[in-house]
């Protein structure tokens, strides 16, 4: 086995990916070296321009290649409407889905004890003072929604939770994801946690 | 969702990658932008080093730094046993085991029919030259030992038999991986082959 060669480096960095192990790695690399011209030079190229060009947007956290991202700074969209969401991919998500045109904001993750993070890593403090700005602009404030569209883990509920009791006191309308049976879902297959939810939040025909 | 941006593109690219899946991709991407500094610019460094600096070895199909690869050009090695392969991954478990200390033979695949794959694209007539060539380079060739370590799949003993009967005119030995039970292996989890073959190649104690 090659020991510190600069392969042997390039491979330790791919297995620290999510989604590859050290094997899964190798594989990478060597098919990345099989296409050494067509492949790995473009990778190589496009890495260092992503990671040179995107920036985090200072309003909502989503990356983009300006500091105020497309997103936000689109007039179409509702200003009136704010979706919390855990990461970026979520992001993805809604806007592949096409069904939200509000604005975002991610948090970068849950609220856990464990992990050790805590309200101040999610800049939780920064989403009221965002909150606070556009309320301020609008004649009547209530008019503003705030979407808390965590995960329905326990870390993305607690969270929500967090963030509903923070915002009680402001003159916002606060709402969540609605919980029930997937789309697609058998009811067979489906845990009591969500038959239960799916029952409470039935609907009148 | 962004429609061909950088990102997108890095993103598409890194799913085309063994064992990346398009979410799989995207969590990638977005390790690397959250590491930009610290990761993401040391692969796309690292990367485009080892596709300028790594070339395939002539004479076995390795890749090193050297266009005669630190195994072919080791003097302590013995040049009297070659071990084929059928991947380059496979000759970095034969050196982490430290099992072997002769030369080895990438074929870069089996043979395959359904995927077109014939020995020309093994480079089987490349082998033979090698042998012609080292055996004519040895007082009594017979000493030669062709080790056939492809896998114990279908298209691996394929491939392990269409090359024994090329080599069978030629005065040189040729061997294959013992089968049998794994280390750890319990029999009771075996598939019949392994078993049937652990049972004909049985060692008198």
């Amino acid at each position: 086995m090659m020991q510190d060669t600069p392969l042997s480096q390039l491979i330790k960095r791919l297995s620290r990916l999510p989604g590859l192990g050290p094997r899964s790695a190798q594989r990478a690399a060597l098919h990345l070296l099989r296409h050494r011209d067509t492949q790995m030079m473009q990778l190589a190229m496009e890495l260092e321009q992503v990671a040179r060009q995107y920036k985090s947007c200072n309003t909502c956290g989503n990356l983009d290649l300006h500091d105020i991202c497309s997103i936000c700074s689109d007039n179409r969209r509702d200003a009136k409407r704010i979706c919390v969401l855990e990461d970026i991919a979520d992001l993805w998500a809604m806007e592949r889905a096409g069904i939200f045109s509000g604005h975002y904001h991610i948090l970068g993750g849950t609220l856990n004890a464990l992990d050790g993070i805590g309200p101040e890593d999610l800049g939780i403090s920064k989403l009221i003072t965002r909150i606070e700005q556009v309320t301020s602009s609008l004649a009547t404030p209530q008019q503003l929604e705030i979407i808390l569209a965590t995960s329905a883990t326990v870390d993305g509920q607690t969270t929500a939770h967090y963030i509903a009791e923070r915002l009680k006191s402001m003159p916002v309308q606060i709402s969540r994801l609605a919980h029930g049976v997937p789309v697609g879902g058998e009811v067979n297959y489906l845990d009591d946690g969500t038959l239960a939810q799916a029952m409470k939040a039935r609907t009148r025909l």
